[in-house]
């Protein structure tokens, strides 16, 4: 029996801890020291969470979820969900590729039936899941299918800075067809949408990037601004967002501009991340926006060589965990 | 006739004033103040400087050069090239393009000649170029024509960040076709060479990016860092060269791998350039390697805007008179 979450309660949140051989499991373990406003529930194989524990000369001693009492502040407790096979520090195996996925089902059927106000997710390891048969462009995109969300849109914040993407984890080659208007304009509704229903901004002033070097440079570096980018921003202003662009993505992330800004669209991942997590390098969080779930995640990697041996630092899983919480208190 | 200068002579230095709508004769105004270890000649309009310098409340009294006399530290002297048309702060004029180049050709020149050590650039537009007629697709291809250079290659720096590029000035959808295993040997070869000479760094350590977001993931996400970058990197390094990558573009740019960095390589501008820009806005400065000649740059364009306003900012221009000193004293 599963409990929705009553208003006098504190939030029950779910923390994936991705894939077992990374650094997952090390910084969801940091996290017993912190005191947060809500419960936390770990997603973790229970001997995997136990071994990685004694590895860092930690206690694991997280008590058992128990979804039929109420949620209880400060606590965090482990939902065990049995790994298929051993767990090395720093090898991937693919006969746990689908111990990964199953975290995050639980974690995203729970957020989607009220169990749970909003689940973070720590790394997965993409190679390795797709190596096992598994079709898997990331964390976006199988919450998105697995919550029935149309058009999930990818948004990575550090401090006041936001920056969303128009496409996400595609080769180079293929980014310039998928920018349509179409889509532009769904990611455009989505991201002014929930800049207001979950980041309680009004009228949200969002700068627009360019496809191309210098936004085409009017015309001479390419015609996708003129042609797709420039029509879909007349259009949406009209329906009364607060858009300007497009922009030269080397001129836009400068202090005058984004302080007036209330986020960033870039056209593609490496015209908009490189920037953000440079700004915010330990304490980047990434946003899944568009989903009927609230979903947060760490900015780093699997950090294979990192995993046991007590240097992973969970400062960015914190920052997923408080912006999660930021996000449900707003939603009240 | 011209004076080669002489080991025991200050060196002397051309900074072109750029588009004559734009900021870049403001900026030129802006130097009066300093006292460099240079002659410095502005190359510019007479009617041009001295209406900008009444609009800004300044006096123009720069006295014209003589290419026949020694050159003398710490004068900034004024070689005058004519406007083909008078110049309204803002308005960019395609009867003046020519003016532009005739500046650039003038400086080129005499850096080629041996009369000029350097020469810095303030900004030019190029769609009014292009829109008078003459193909141009920046600075730096124009200067690589005039000086016989075979393959310039735009770096940016900022402090102790350096961002080379691959390619510059293409359309987005040109780029992947572009980055082939000749010009990235030819583009690393450079780099490394000019770090070397120019920087007098032993064995410079670069950091290069793949092409694709999370360098193409083990071909997840893109092959080209499997087919083109890593063999040539592989290629490169039993040459000597000291080559880390093809890296994820958005966890390169940390503090930590930073730090072990003398460069980093960017495959195309928008992957390179936000970071670059927003980590040194204001003091980042444009070096061209590859040219027989020192050339130099400011990060940002015409800002028409601001022309005549007094609200421009000459502290990128300083810092490129100072790269380009900084280059012309270590190469002897």
């Amino acid at each position: 029996m599963t409990t929705t979450a009553a208003a006098d309660q504190p939030p029950r949140l779910a923390v994936t801890s991705g894939e077992p051989a990374g650094i997952g499991p090390d910084v969801c373990l940091e996290l017993a020291a912190g005191a947060w406003p809500a419960e936390l529930v770990v997603l973790a194989d229970a001997g995997l969470l136990a071994e990685r524990a004694r590895l860092l000369g930690k206690k694991s001693d997280l008590p058992t979820y128990d979804p039929t009492g109420p949620a209880l502040a400060g606590r965090i407790c482990l939902l065990p969900i049995p790994a298929a096979a051993p767990v090395e520090p720093g090898r991937l195996n693919p006969a746990n590729a689908d111990y990964v996925l199953a975290l995050l089902r639980r974690a995203a059927d729970g957020c989607r039936d009220g169990e749970f106000a909003a689940m973070i997710t720590a790394p997965v390891h993409k190679g390795i899941i797709i190596d096992a048969g598994t079709a898997f462009s990331g964390h976006t995109e199988f919450l998105a299918k697995r919550s029935g969300a149309a058009m999930p849109v990818m948004m990575l914040t550090a401090g006041s800075l936001r920056v969303a993407l128009a496409t996400t984890h595609l080769p180079l080659a293929a980014v310039p067809a998928a920018v349509t208007r179409e889509r532009l304009t769904q990611v455009l509704t989505i991201l002014d949408r929930d800049l207001r229903e979950r980041f309680a901004i009004d009228a949200p002033h969002i700068l627009v990037c360019g496809l191309n070097p210098h936004a085409g440079e009017g015309g001479h570096l390419g015609r996708e601004e003129i042609e797709i980018i420039e029509p879909c921003l007349t259009a949406l202003r009209e329906q009364g967002l607060n858009l300007a662009g497009p922009l030269p993505a080397d001129t836009l992330f400068t202090p005058a501009r984004l302080q007036t800004a209330d986020a960033v669209l870039a056209m593609y991942h490496d015209q908009g991340l490189p920037v953000l997590k440079y700004a915010g390098f330990g304490h980047a969080v990434n946003i899944t926006l568009g989903l009927p779930i609230v979903r947060t995640s760490v900015d780093h990697g699997t950090a294979l060589d990192l995993a046991g041996t007590g240097r992973a630092d969970a400062g960015s899983l914190r920052a997923a965990i408080q912006a999660a919480l930021d996000i449900v208190a707003r939603h009240g």
